[in-house]
Order: C-alpha cells, then sequence, then structure tokens
C-alpha cells in the first residue's frame, strides 16, 4: 500500500509526522508494508510553485492509496480579503478532482476526557454522532464574483438531486450499522437548496424502513447539539452547516485536538483532523497530534479495510490518556505538569 | 404610544400575552398611556387569509410605534417542501418592508440560572454578548429557484458595501458604549460575500480606533463561542450566520425561552423572542414567556427611551428567578415541584 503525506500549512506539519509514525508502527507490528511519498499543498505550495494545489501534488494523490493530511491556511491571506491565490483554494480543488463527496467526522468522548470540555460531564456522557457533511458542492463550489464595480459580491449556494442522494444513502447505511437513527439537517424554511435536500431524503428514507429519520432547522441544532448531544446518532448535511456543526461539537469531543475526518467518494480517500492550521501555536511543539493519529485510524479502516489494525492505534489513544498523559489544549488544572506533553513526546508514548 | 400586538403562531400566541400584560402594568406604573392593536402574520395569516403577510397587518405595523412579536412557523409546511406559500414568507416580507437590517440579540445569563444550561457554570459565569446580526440581505434575499426540470436548486447570497457598512456601523456604536470588542464573523476563506464584510469592516474600523477588533471564522467561533464565551463583547456577522449562532448562544443564557431580540433600522422596530413557534408544547401553557417580556424590556428601552421602565421589567424577571420560580425549561432536578409555574402563572409572578 503506498501513502501519500500532504503535511500542508502551519500545525499541520508536526502533527502528520506523528500520523505517519504511528503508521509506520502499525505496518511493523501487523507485518504490512507500507510506502510513503510526500507532497505540497496550500500556502507552502503557493511559496514554492505559486499554486495551492500543484498538478504533481494531484498527479501523487490519485495514484496513492490514501492520503494523509494535515491542514491549509495562513494568516496572510486572512488579513487581506482580496488575495487572488489562497491556501485554501487548494484543498477546495483537490476535494472536487478526487470526488471526495462525503465527509465523515465521528465525534466520540474518550471517557478520560469527561472533564476537558466545557460542556457538562453528564450531558456528554454516551454522546456518539457520526456526521455525513456532504463536500463538493454547496455554497463552496458554486460561481462566485463581484458586480457593481466591486461594490457587491455574490456566491451561488446549488444543489442537484443526485447529490444529495448518494451522500444521504451513504448516511442511512451507516445508520443501519449504528443505532438506526438519521437526523438530516438544513434550512428548509428559507432556502430552496434546503428544501430539495429535504425532498430527497424524505424520498431515500422510504428505503430504509428500519432507519428512524428526524429533520432539522440549522439554528435549532446548533443548539440541541450541545443542549442534549445524547439524543443524535447519524447526521446528515450540507457543505456549509456541515462545517460549522462539525466545528461546533468538537466540544462535545472535549477539544478540536481530537478529531478526526474522512473524505470518501469516487476514487482515493483522504484522511485530516478537523483542526486548522493554528498559526498561533505553530513550530511551538505543543499541537495536539492526536486527530492526525485518528485520522490514521480512519485511513486504515476505511481505505484498506484493516480494522484490527484501526482499533489498535484507537486503543493506544485511549491507553495514553488513560495513563494520565494529556497535551496543553485538553489539560485540566487537576493534571500534574509532568504528564502534560508535547507533540513529538505524546506521539511516542501513542 | 400605540403598540401593535402580532402574536403569529404557535406558542407565539401564549408568550405574547404574557408581554403585552407586562407592558401594560408599566404604562400603570409609571403614568404612561399605551394603546395597542392586533394583526396577523404567518400560518395563521394564511388560514384567514392566504397570505402570510396581508397588507393590512403591514400598513399597521408601519403605523404603529412599536411592534412586539411572537413567532411564525408550522410543522404542515416544514413536511412539505413543495408548499408555495409559506409562514416565513410573511416574517421575511416584514423584515425587508420595514428595513429591519439590524438584529440586536442580547445574550445574558441571570445569575439564578447558572445552572440551567448544559455548559458549565464557570465558563458561563460573567458572559455578556450583544449578537448584530444583519438582517434584510445574505441568502435569505437573493434570487433562488430551481433548473434542470427541478432536479437541482440554487439560492444566491448577496451584500452590497452599503449594506455591510451600515450593520457594521451600529456593532461599532454598540461596542463602544460596552467593553469597547468588537468581533466580525464570516467565511472569508471560501466566499466572495464574506471577502467584501470583511474589507469594509476593515474599512469602518480605522473610524474606530478604540474598539478592538477580531475576525473569526463562522466554523472558528462555532466552536468558541462555547468553549470560552467571557472572550467575547459585541459580534457582529451576516443573515444566515447570525441565525445559526444566536441559536447556539441560547445555551450561554440557559435557555431559548429567556433570550430577546429587537429588529431596528429604517422605520417601525419590532421586538421578538428568538425561540419559534414551539408546536409541540403550543396550547399546553408551559411555555417560558420571559424571552417575549424581556423583548417588552426592548421594546421600551429602545423604540421609546423609557430605560427606567425597561429596567423595571428586567429586574421584575430577576425577583421572579431569585424567588425560585421556574418554568419546566429552566427548571432542574433542585427545583421544588410548586416552583414550576406555567406561562400564565409567571407572567402573573412577573
Ligand atoms: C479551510 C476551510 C476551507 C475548510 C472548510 O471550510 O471546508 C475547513 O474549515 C474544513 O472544515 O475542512
Ligand atoms: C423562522 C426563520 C425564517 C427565522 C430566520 O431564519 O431568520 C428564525 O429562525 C429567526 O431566527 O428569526
Amino acid at each position: 500500500k503506498n501513502i501519500l503525506i500532504v503535511p500542508g500549512d502551519g500545525i499541520g506539519q508536526e502533527v502528520t509526522e506523528v500520523g505517519k509514525k504511528v503508521l509506520d508502527k502499525i505496518a511493523e507490528k501487523f507485518g504490512h508494508e507500507f510506502t510513503y511519498d510526500e507532497a505540497l499543498i496550500g500556502h507552502v505550495a503557493i511559496e514554492a510553485t505559486g499554486n495551492p494545489l500543484p498538478d504533481e501534488t494531484l498527479a501523487k494523490m490519485k495514484n496513492s492509496d490514501a492520503v494523509l493530511f494535515g491542514a491549509v491556511g495562513h494568516p496572510k491571506y486572512d488579513n487581506d480579503p482580496s488575495a487572488k491565490v489562497r491556501p485554501e483554494q487548494g484543498l477546495l480543488k483537490m476535494r472536487k478532482e478526487l470526488g471526495l463527496y462525503a465527509n465523515l467526522r465521528p465525534i466520540k468522548l474518550f471517557d478520560e476526557l469527561l472533564d476537558a470540555s466545557s460542556i457538562k460531564p453528564e450531558i456528554l456522557k454516551g454522546a456518539d454522532i457520526l456526521f455525513f457533511r456532504e463536500l463538493t458542492g454547496d455554497i463552496y463550489f458554486g460561481e462566485k464574483g463581484r458586480k457593481d464595480d466591486g461594490d457587491s459580491a455574490y456566491d451561488v449556494a446549488a444543489y442537484s438531486k443526485f447529490e444529495v442522494e448518494r451522500i444521504a444513502r451513504k448516511a442511512f447505511e451507516a445508520a443501519r450499522t449504528r443505532r438506526k437513527k438519521l437526523c438530516s439537517v438544513d434550512k428548509a424554511n428559507v432556502l430552496e437548496t434546503s428544501r430539495l435536500w429535504r425532498e430527497v431524503v424524505q424520498a431515500v428514507a422510504k428505503d430504509y424502513p428500519d432507519v428512524e429519520v428526524e429533520y432539522q432547522f440549522v439554528d435549532a441544532i446548533a443548539m440541541l447539539l450541545i443542549k442534549d448531544p445524547k439524543k443524535f446518532d447519524v447526521i446528515v448535511t450540507a457543505n456549509l452547516f456541515g462545517d460549522i456543526l462539525t466545528d461546533e461539537a468538537s466540544q462535545i469531543a472535549g477539544s478540536m485536538g481530537m478529531l478526526a475526518s474522512a473524505s470518501v467518494g469516487d476514487g482515493t480517500g483522504v484522511y485530516e483532523p478537523i483542526h486548522g492550521s493554528a498559526h498561533d501555536i505553530t513550530g511551538k511543539g505543543v499541537a495536539n497530534p492526536m486527530a492526525s493519529v485518528l485520522s490514521a485510524a480512519l485511513l486504515l479502516d476505511i481505505s484498506f479495510g484493516l480494522k484490527e489494525e484501526s482499533n489498535a492505534v484507537i486503543s493506544a489513544v485511549d491507553a495514553v490518556l488513560k495513563a494520565g498523559f494529556r497535551t496543553g489544549d485538553i489539560a485540566d488544572a487537576s493534571t500534574p505538569k509532568d504528564k502534560i506533553l508535547g507533540t513529538a513526546a505524546i506521539g511516542k508514548e501513542i
């Protein structure tokens, strides 16, 4: 199996290094042979080639069995809204070109982190949510631009029935293997794309009579998700709503530093933390690498079908937490100073 | 002063009745004369006239000094994505016709409710946020429709510099009277409307050098808002992001049943709870009327300039909470049964 490592920007570099080492260890322990290559994306790719997704990177992605991805983004572009070339263009183009229409984001709290969240432990205990975020449509990929000499701007959100149906089916299939509950999120009281979304989900639901379906408006669920997270099993939603809700849901898992994601679809799968490039802590060696490690676990499971190996990675993270080790983001007042480790050190423990 | 009461749908009826009684009491205590009229909107207006915002309602709104509003919505339309006439159209048309471009949503926890939230009390204590949600632009009001024989749908998000500037200025002015911090929320790494938004806020900021400005992406703040709500003072954002984030932020105030809002702009101001029509509890007499009562307080302050009267209303709510009275949504295991009151009874206490 050959795995492409694409660290990208900021802490993407540091955390992906740990993710790769964990894959290496798995290969060694279970007798697999993984070969690796590396490629550039985002700000580092712009600096090196002028292009946030160089052709070479895309070709390597298409030819690999799976991609372990870091993050993209740089404050330089955020502070300059008029920049024409931006790191995020590389990420979005990759998603489109690889046909990664389904982004899976499992939200599950490790028992040891019950107190790391801003949400009360009794609200969190037992919460286990699997998000399906649509990843190649919506307002991310519609036409956008300026009018009236630059005095006004527009972005077009669009969905076709086909796009909604394929992600809905994936979500229903997953619900079948879990608690058989699916919540579809939209803003059908205002948006036409949401009305189409709801129509399609209603139609697909007929093929899954064993799955209990619920519809929520995005504003309502933004509240319900933190009021009563245990209520939810599988949640399926559009690209933009999924972006917002999964970041919010990171508080259910204690910290954004714990959340992994899998982007799958027509070809090579891409595995990445849901956290971003975090330039405020870049290079300090303090970033939590667990989201990258857990992304590697998803890679083993989903792209390689190596369930046992995947579980071994998750157990390793669990064991390290049980042993009391923490990175800064998941430490609290009760954590002994000598148990708070940096990126590489906690990676070694895992 | 003449006040138009527009209860709308579901629990809108029950809670607005309490809001009106509180206004009556204030008039009596402080020697004002308030006259009232009533009008229909939403589902009840569709049933009566076929139109979610009858001309008569709109005319009455324009001729009144302020509007006390309930809620709109009905499950009937939510379950039928193809319905052509919908209650929400009445609400959106009202916002547009009255030029209500600024929606103020203060998020502040009454001390007594520190334990009512799913968020830890130590995270919440002292949080005090004022949202400015843009209310007459964005994807709510752009062109929308179907293509390809109905197989695909689109919604256009749009903003002009003028629209962003007027709400930004209102938010900066408010920040000046508070802790002098402003956070502007967008998705400038993906959306052109957000890049325009950020450009305009950056330009307006130059006129307010005494206000500390911060920019956050909507996904990041969806997380930060519940991780560390005390970090924020004034938050200004676009229509759709504001819809989602303020519902989420209701957990900071203990319950959605506590949150009031003021919609202001070119003409008559409209005051309404941020909760919806809540058909699951409609007619049971258990809805929390405090959001409507606190909306009446905003009405007195903002539309009538009656600061003392407004504070009297807020103090009354506070006193009722201090006396231990609760509605179901803000009660917890420690609330004695006889202190849990229905809508009318707690209204009487207030
Ligand atoms: C970096 C950004 C464009 C991206 C997104 O909005 O999809 C990120 O927030 C994510 O969730 O992967
Ligand atoms: C009912 C709905 C159209 C409305 C909105 O999205 O603006 C509501 O959620 C609100 O926040 O006032």
